[in-house]
Formats: structure tokens, C-alpha cells, sequence
């Protein structure tokens, strides 16, 4: 079919109608779909049910070191479940401390303590006039939740291809010592599926910001979330680069296994530097005497090591691969040429990010809704949920099963289709 | 033997020589006993093991309600195990939040959130001039750590044998707004293991505070931790008591299962009214997908309901009893009738409460120390780690072995004694 602007306005009537008539048909339907959150999927949870039978009751829940893990103690993780962390995330298993089960949560605290405590001795940030931190965009929404809920002014960054757009990001933290920190989620990323190239990331270690305590938090949750075992994204390791950048207290490295155990029953990590990490831990002690040794245990127990993990997350990518290829066909035949919208390809992660034409975003979302297939809203990937374009919807294509998820996918075209001849007819119009 | 001040000076000197003989005997056992903490013995914790065999690969780990556990959602915790924390704490249901592994965690978070956020729209405490929290004494060092983390000063309130001194609770959070709330440990408290009276629960829920935001910290930390079957502390249940007086936002109850089940593997709640749960659930929502739902059920599964919950504990008391019973046998055989010591006999919870006499507390734990046993250390029991007539131990009798506890006590009344001798040697010396 002819790019939608190459067509006569007569055309896209006609079209118009006929798209109409297929969304009727696929509202008579009565579809109850979902393609709104990163959930993996029960095929995907079934997968790591093994885990349930790892420990029994006649297991020795000790520790390589004595700890009795069902016991009280040991404030930053066993060692164990360091070194598995660390491995799955680059990281000395002594830059790490294993959390509780999810590192939304460490991310959130970690921002907590620097409001009320400040960052290796600095001001705490709820006694300075104002505070900022940098967004890629579009990003993640629960991570724009966390610094609007502590008042912190969020700035847009575009995110290019290769990450975030540095020329911008360098220019920002270096004129102004009241922006704190960046959001980051280095690879596969959330949304858009992208990596940050070596230059990026060589870039983020050399960052000269005019506040001390200027922290980059970098979300690595997709790291060993490939879709295919021959082409893969690989980063540069941002502690390490940091380091040898001459700023090796600039980083803070998030992850978890929820995606890849369970979600919300998995472990979750922070790996810094040992200045940072002594900061941390003054506070965690006072928050808690430990978190749950037990769980880490399961989990070590469960991958073994680090290439135990790697084998488990090629079955879950023989899961999402599918998927993926599915509504990626799927939108390329229905919306490759038409001019009217532009998405992702991703190598790994949750997610395919999809721009329609500006001011469409809103309109699709709620058009599929009344047909049946909630979205994520138009707006979440960027902060306050203010997509200043209205272009940017996040697909999330792991949950729903195969089949279901080509229908929605189906419907989502559909409805991109609808809402662009409309917009288009409209700007003629006018 | 006569009561040490009745004693002449020759008589306490002869009898010093003779206690550094049996302490020199002590020394040379090289002995290494702990009675610092109170944790749970290795005992204790397998009554527990068949925790880790209700949930097994094959199990299905859906809620009444259809939630599949394992996978995301759920912020506030699954039905099941609202249920049962709410049974074990008299609490209905749906005042519950259940939280992660630790309730210290939750009333970290509790604070923490004041400080930057208030209370159901009161000033954030961290921008106000000063903030006090009322602390009976002796009482739980990490209550206080938590509250000098957060620069919050903390007021000694006497604890009598039935409760705070309710006359100056009364007068102190009704004078002076800075107050903002109070810790409390009301059954078999840490560490005297005494239990709040009808009369101090009622006065607590008809406080008159002259803030709106204060609160009542309200650690249930041993509501089913009885030694006994035939002879239990009762309380009247404070949200109920609360609401009846009108104050129904006035009190946080936190509670878990850390020595139920595990310490650190277990689950925490709080439990408030519905004004204050909606006033969390912003804040959690914006902190956490939620809590691990998995061991959620496998706790609902394991102990089936709040009788099985019941002859669980059943079956910690009967490990517990003979090692309360054995310290206070000891304390009374070498201690009775001296005049140098007074301590509680509790019918629950995890500690005795030891008032040495005035000046005498550190030096007893340092000379435990040289002969090989640790105390939880001299102060501790009190803000700031300041007993201002250093004379409270908290002797925690639960983790070692029976036979290892008594040595421990009979070094530790040895060492009371020692202490004691010099201590009224010196008085009559000056």
C-alpha cells in the first residue's frame, strides 16, 4: 500500500471506512488483552519451578562460610549469591550487596537515603532548593515515579539508537550542581530495546559533573535478558570504565533476577564502589539486620553458577523470541511503508518501543482499549507522564500468549491505522 | 549468705579473693558464649524445615483469589496471609499490609517516610525544627538506631512493671507538638518482659497529643511468644482500643514471623487504619511492585491457619521455658538475697531484664567479655546507648545450648558479684 500521505484524500475515506468496518468486527470480539506491562509469562514462570524443590527439609541451609542462613545476620548478602550476582552483572562478587526482592525498592532507597542523608557526606538533598536528575526518554516510568514522588525536577534527554544523546547529558551536569543524578538502563533498554554503544558508556565514566554527589543510576535489569544466542548486545562495564575514568564513586549498578527466577521473589543487588558501599551500609544497618539468606541460597542453589543462569534465560528467550518476531512481522506488514509510524527491533529485554505520528499516541492507546487490548498509557515513558510529542507507546509482548498477542498486535495496527488516516484528513482539513 | 551490705569489709574482701579464684577458673575453660542477641537456637529453627517442603515444582501457587505468586502485583500481600497475620496479631484482615522479611525494615520505612513526606498530609518532619520521640527505658537498641539515624531526639520515659509511666506519656505528647511518636514493645517487652497493662493500653489509646501526625510505634514483636500454656499475658488490642477512643489514626502495629519461622526469611506487616494504609500505599506503590508473595503462601501453607500457628509456637516454648527457667534459677541461687541485683521473670518473649547496681552495668559485661561470654553491651537498652546509672543487661537466654546458658549465667552472676564487691568496697573506701 502507498505511504498514507501519497494517498488522495479521497483514498484515505475509503480507506478510513473499510478500517472502520474491521475495527467493529474485531470490537464484536469481546478481547480481554494486555500488553501494558514486562510480566513474563506462565510458561516462562514454569520454567524456574525447580526452584521450589532445591531446598527441603533436610537440606543444610549453611552457608561455604558456617552462616546458618535461617538465622539472623549478615547485612549485605552471602557470599554466594554475591559472587552468582556478580557474575551475571560484570562485577567483583566484593562491589556487590545483595537486597531483598526487588531492586525498584534499592533504587528507591538508594534516593531516600540521599534526601534525607545526602551521599558520602554531601548535603542531604531535602535541605537544597532544588534537585534534578536527567531522563532519558522515552525511559521507564517507575523510575520517573520514584524522583517525582521526592520532588526531584526531571529534565528530558533523548535517547538516540546508541543511548542516550551525551553531547546534551555532558553539557547538562557540567553547568549545573544541583542535577544529581540519570536514569539509566544501559541494555535492552526500557523502552526502546536499544544498547548504549562503547563511546556512550566510555562517555558516562568520563562524565565531569559540577556536583560531587552526582550519581549515575544505572538500571541494569535486562542483562542477560538476550533473544538470541548469535547476536547479542554487549556494554562496556560501567564500574570498571568509571574507574579507570579516574571517577569510580559516579555509578551505582542496579539489578535482580526478576525476570529471570520470579518476579517479586527473586534477589536483587547494588554494585558500587567500596566508598559507596561503606555509605550504604551505615544506613542499612540501622534498616535492617538482613535480607532474606534463605531465598539467596534457592537461587544459588537452583542456577549453580553463572553459566547455569545463561542456559536457563535460552529458555526463556526460546519463549520470547516467538513473541517478538511475531509482532514485529506483524507490524511490518501491516504499517512498513504507510509513513506513519516507526519502532524498535530489539536483541533482548521486554520491550519494542513504537512512535506513531505526533499527537496519535493518546488516540491509539484508547481506541484499542475499547476494543479490548489495554497498552501501556500513552505518556508513562516519559516523566510526569508528559510525552510532549504524543507519539511513543510501549509494546510489551511477553505476557499474553502467542496467539493472543498476534490479535492484539492485529487490533494495535489496526487501530495505529485508524487514528493516522484520521490525522492526517484532519491536517488537510484545517 | 548475708545481703553484701550487711557484710563487714572484711568479710566482702575475704569473699572477693575467693570470687577471683572461681573467676580465674573460668578463664582458664577459655570459654566463647553469647548471650548478646535474641536469636533463635539451631533447635528452634528446625521446627521449621517443613517450610521449605510445603511448596514444591509441581505445586500450584495461585491465591484463593486466582493470583498466580509468582509473578508480579500484588502491593499490600495475598489474602491468605493478610488472614493469618492479622489472626496473629487480633487484628481484621484488611487493616494489613504485609511487607518484605523484616517489621524493623517496616518501621524504618515508617520514619523514613515522615521525614520526607509527613503524615496523611502533616509537614514532612524533616523540615520542621525539631522532632522527639518518647523511648521507655530500657527498651530495644535498634528502635533508637533508628531514631538517631534520623536526627530525632529521643526522651527517656520510665517502663514500670506495667507499662511506660503513663502520668508523664500523658503530660509530655500533650504539651509539646515536637512530639511525634513513640516506641513501643507492649508484650513480653525487650528486653524486661513485661506486658502493658489494661489501664496503660486504654491511657495510651485516649492520648491527647498535641500533634496531629503523632503516632503510637506499636511493635507487636512477641504477640504469640509464650513460655507458657496455662499462664499468658493478655493485652487489650490497641487499633481497637484506638478506635473506640476516637483516635483510630493513632498507632502503627508492626509485627512478624522473624522467630516464628525464620529470622530474615520470614514475613512483616503492619497493621493500622484505613486512613493511614491509604496514606502508605501512595508511598509503597511508588517503592515496590510488592513483597515476595511466594514465601507469602508458603507461610499461609505451612502453618494452614492460626491454631497451626499456635502448636508451632507450642513447640518453641518447649524449647525456650527450660532456658528462661535455668538463668532465673541460677540468678536466684547466686544472687537471692544479696541486695547487689534486681530482675524480671517474664512469661514470653525473647529477653530478661537485669538492673545491676547503679555504676556497675559496663563493668560486669567487660569482665563476662575477658572470660569468654558477650552480653548485649552495658547501655544499649537505652537511647543514645546511655543508661544514665548504668546498671540495666539485657540477658538474651534463647540461642545457646542449655548446658553452654548455664555456664554463661553462672559467669555472669559470678562476675555480678565481683563487680558488686568492689563497687561497695569503693563506697565505704571514699
Amino acid at each position: 500500500m502507498k505511504a498514507y500521505r501519497e494517498q488522495t484524500t479521497e483514498e484515505l475515506q475509503k480507506l478510513r471506512q473499510s478500517l472502520h468496518e474491521r475495527y467493529r468486527a474485531f470490537q464484536s470480539r469481546h478481547l480481554e488483552l494486555n500488553m501494558a506491562r514486562g510480566k513474563p509469562s506462565d510458561e516462562q514462570l514454569n520454567l524456574s519451578m525447580g526452584m521450589m524443590d532445591v531446598l527441603a527439609s533436610n537440606s543444610d541451609l549453611t552457608c561455604e562460610d558456617g552462616t546458618d542462613c535461617r538465622n539472623y545476620g549478615v547485612l549485605d548478602g552471602i557470599a554466594e549469591a554475591k559472587q552468582l550476582i556478580g557474575d551475571m552483572i560484570e562485577v567483583p562478587a566484593d562491589n556487590i550487596i545483595i537486597y531483598g526482592n526487588s531492586s525498584l525498592n534499592v533504587m528507591y532507597d538508594t534516593i531516600a537515603r540521599a534526601m534525607t542523608h545526602g551521599i558520602m557526606g554531601s548535603t542531604p538533598w531535602c535541605r537544597l532548593p532544588a534537585v534534578k536528575f536527567l531522563c532519558p526518554v522515552p525511559g521507564y516510568d517507575r523510575h520517573f515515579a520514584i524522583t517525582e514522588y521526592f520532588g526531584i525536577e526531571m529534565i528530558n534527554v533523548p535517547m538516540n539508537e546508541d543511548g542516550p544523546d551525551m553531547d546534551l547529558v555532558e553539557r547538562l551536569v557540567a553547568a549545573d550542581d544541583a542535577i544529581k543524578g540519570i536514569w539509566c538502563v544501559p541494555k535492552y533498554s526500557n523502552p526502546t530495546g536499544n544498547s548504549y554503544s562503547d563511546e556512550v558508556v566510555r562517555r558516562f565514566a568520563r562524565l565531569k559533573p559540577a556536583a560531587r554527589d552526582f550519581r549515575i543510576f544505572w538500571d541494569n535489569a535486562y542483562g542477560v535478558h538476550h533473544l538470541y544466542d548469535d547476536d547479542q548486545d554487549e556494554l562496556i562495564e560501567i564500574l570498571a570504565e568509571c574507574k579507570a575514568a579516574g571517577n569510580p564513586d559516579m555509578v551505582y549498578k542496579f539489578a535482580s533476577t526478576s525476570k529471570i527466577s520470579f518476579p517479586g521473589s527473586g534477589i536483587a543487588a547494588i554494585a558500587t564502589s567500596h566508598n559507596n558501599m561503606e555509605d550504604i551500609k551505615k544506613q542499612l544497618a540501622i534498616q535492617t539486620i538482613g535480607h532474606d539468606k534463605v531465598n539467596q541460597l534457592r537461587h544459588v542453589r537452583f542456577f549453580g553458577d553463572i553459566n547455569g543462569m545463561k542456559r536457563h534465560m535460552r529458555l526463556h528467550a526460546a519463549i520470547l523470541r516467538p513473541k517478538f518476531e511475531a509482532v514485529l512481522h506483524i507490524f511490518e506488514e501491516e504499517l512498513g511503508g504507510l509513513g506513519i509510524a516507526e519502532w524498535t527491533r530489539p536483541k533482548g529485554g521486554y520491550f519494542i518501543s513504537f512512535d506513531a505520528l505526533p499527537g496519535c499516541a493518546k488516540a491509539i492507546v484508547a481506541r484499542c482499549k475499547k476494543a479490548g487490548v489495554v497498552l501501556t498509557g500513552a505518556g508513562a515513558t516519559y516523566p510526569y507522564g508528559v510525552d510532549p510529542q504524543d507519539r511513543n507507546i510501549r509494546i510489551a509482548p511477553s505476557y499474553p500468549p502467542l496467539e493472543d498477542l498476534k490479535t492484539a498486535a492485529e487490533l494495535f495496527c489496526l487501530c495505529v491505522q485508524l487514528v493516522s488516516v484520521d490525522a492526517i484528513l484532519s491536517e488537510r482539513e484545517a
